[in-house]
């Protein structure tokens, strides 16, 4: 596996970054585009908060991780004048998008905003303390425990009281912010907060019997049978089983590692398909037709975050079934989302493998999960003896 | 195109019909189950009220247009009670969905259930006239005009002021729901109405330029460059086209039917997969990657709809283009939707013709497009002499 190290280093630092430093910034409004084509030409202007939170992170943990590169600082720096000016509205939310300018376009009815907001400026201010970074990455996150039961606020059209679920994308993204937020966070708060979220994700939301996650439950954690109910998402679940290893890790939990292994490579059994190769994007638990008319599409993340948690695992544990699916997840990925005829990745391929959108970023894939992806693996080869 | 008469006819009446009488009604709560798979069982008990409408609609129309049979009025009458008892929030706008019992689950953020629940009641008037159902009809046609300049209320994400777009959406089915209405709605309001929703089909979302219809405009009718903006629909537009031929045959009004002809010819031209037959579901007007995953997906209304178009057209004028595109997309249609194993057709398909999802009713697939269009067009070649 340790072969691979410095083709991911390097698609990391000469491919993927500088496609984002050439194409991205609005030298004239602050923040980033992300709606690049193939080639890296906007097609579109407008300005979704999570993918502008994420892109701040991005440069401001390679910053930190990497090397300090003025130039991702003065990235990095940009997005965030631009998301203080423009990015919240009056009770502090972050809106889901803006226009170029800043406008806002639609509201905070999506709590991701706001997630990935209190991510990007924790990562700022360990680069550069700094008191109005370090207020926002906290006043952000205390406003997030506050809406966790409610996420969509005002914005919800669901009538209250026939079917309430919980969904799991707010523990898994809690699992991954708290360690994030790193000093910000007072150990008390962290030592409360961490076992309940392990517990959500690995019991809650992990079914006992299928040994697999789902996306919603009931709030009492038992299993809802309505489309919500029964819709698994591997990618999601992979990923989530990547923060939990980063958590064993830090509290030194060999079962909860132990586990995380096993429903990883459990789901990613289960999420394979079979006759073309590549995991499916969504799953209906019962073996029904899917709501999401996507059920069958290839995703770039959900390729990349199991690249990740499998060789995080097997940097952990040298577990010779996670070097196995490296190497076949590893051949799908670099073969059918890496273009050969430009930098960064297709983030949309057809269940066969054929591109379906030719976009290199959009309202949806930002300048996240393949450079994430890329650090992750890059950081975990080193690790392997 | 005669020769297809009894083709579509006998689909509709031996294949289609019994198929949603015998696995849909729920014979103990009342309504209609729509989440049906491949051979009729039901795998999903939620009931979408646009659905149920769309049921009850179709059941009473053909015990009027087709024969008084009771067991068509009975399911129609079982849809009506089940949504007076059920459908309705405080205010009289209906919900989106419910639960198998009628429990509210989705607000009413959505006018399309109001838009079919209006169509059902009138079409239930129309065979057994009654208070109730006449009432209905009317205050929820008057819920929609009220709601038109902001259909979807408090549930809106949009942030006002920025950009306000007016979706086609609401005119085009507006100019279907007004003759649908009948005797319902009196002369005056009709004639205020009628010429104003076509001037918005044809002249405000029509554009000049290109011959297409937009499914998003600005509130003053010009072109929003963004996603909403850009996008197109082509079934919807050729959909839109056949309610104009219905409007330009009651009015009498030529220009208008060969407008209409020459935007669907247009329509179907752009939206024609050259590589592998059908038609695309969405495409951007200025052919950036789609907002849409599902873009390239050949879905069954969009065929149907265009099926109906083409020979209405037809039938109207002789068009020979017309006819030629009616054998096009017939063969394209019958060989790929129709389900030689079980009744009733499939709904998706991808991009290269292969079933998508096996079910034959879902969240958005009802008792609808399919017996709609074979009725529509069995008629249409009635009319060919």
């Amino acid at each position: 596996m340790k072969q691979y190290l410095e083709l991911y280093k390097g698609e990391l630092l000469d491919q993927v970054i500088p496609f984002w430093e050439n194409n991205s910034p609005d030298k004239v409004n602050g923040g980033y585009f992300t709606c690049l084509d193939q080639y890296g030409k906007v097609y579109d202007t407008d300005k979704f908060v999570w993918l502008q939170a994420r892109q701040i992170w991005m440069f401001a943990m390679l910053y930190e991780q990497v090397e300090p590169n003025e130039e991702w600082l003065k990235i990095a720096k940009s997005g965030a004048a631009f998301l203080i000016e423009h990015g919240r509205d009056e009770q502090g939310a972050f809106y889901f998008s803006l226009d170029q300018k800043g406008k806002p376009l639609v509201q905070p009815y999506n709590i991701f905003s706001d997630c990935f907001a209190a991510m990007a400026f924790a990562a700022l201010n360990k680069i550069e303390p700094n008191e109005e970074y370090a207020t926002l990455a906290i006043k952000t996150f205390d406003n997030i425990l506050e809406r966790r039961d409610n996420p969509k606020g005002i914005y919800s059209k669901t009538f209250p009281g026939t079917r309430n679920l919980k969904s799991f994308a707010l523990p898994m993204i809690l699992s991954n912010l708290t360690l994030e937020m790193g000093a910000l966070l007072d150990d008390e708060k962290v030592s409360s907060l961490v076992p309940a979220v392990i517990r959500e994700v690995m019991e809650v939301f992990l079914q006992k019997d299928s040994g697999l996650i789902l996306e919603n439950v009931n709030l009492d954690g038992s299993f809802s049978d309505s489309f919500e109910g029964r819709l698994t998402s591997p990618g999601h679940a992979i990923e989530a089983m990547w923060f939990m290893l980063d958590l064993s890790q830090k509290y030194n939990d060999e079962d909860l590692c132990q586990k995380a292994i096993d429903t990883g490579l459990k789901t990613l059994e289960y999420g394979w398909d079979k006759d073309y190769g590549g995991i499916y994007y969504f799953l209906d638990i019962c073996g029904h037709p899917s709501e999401k008319l996507e059920w069958n599409q290839k995703l770039w993340w959900v390729h990349l975050e199991t690249l990740v948690f499998l060789s995080k695992a097997y940097a952990i544990t040298g577990n010779n079934e996670c070097l196995q699916w490296f190497n076949k997840v590893h051949d799908y990925t670099w073969k059918h989302f890496k273009d050969p005829e430009s930098p960064e990745w297709f983030g949309y391929l057809d269940r066969y493998g054929k591109v379906q959108l030719p976009l290199k970023g959009g309202k949806w894939k930002g300048c996240f999960h393949v450079p994430r992806g890329l650090f992750q693996v890059w950081k975990n080869l080193e690790k392997i003896k």
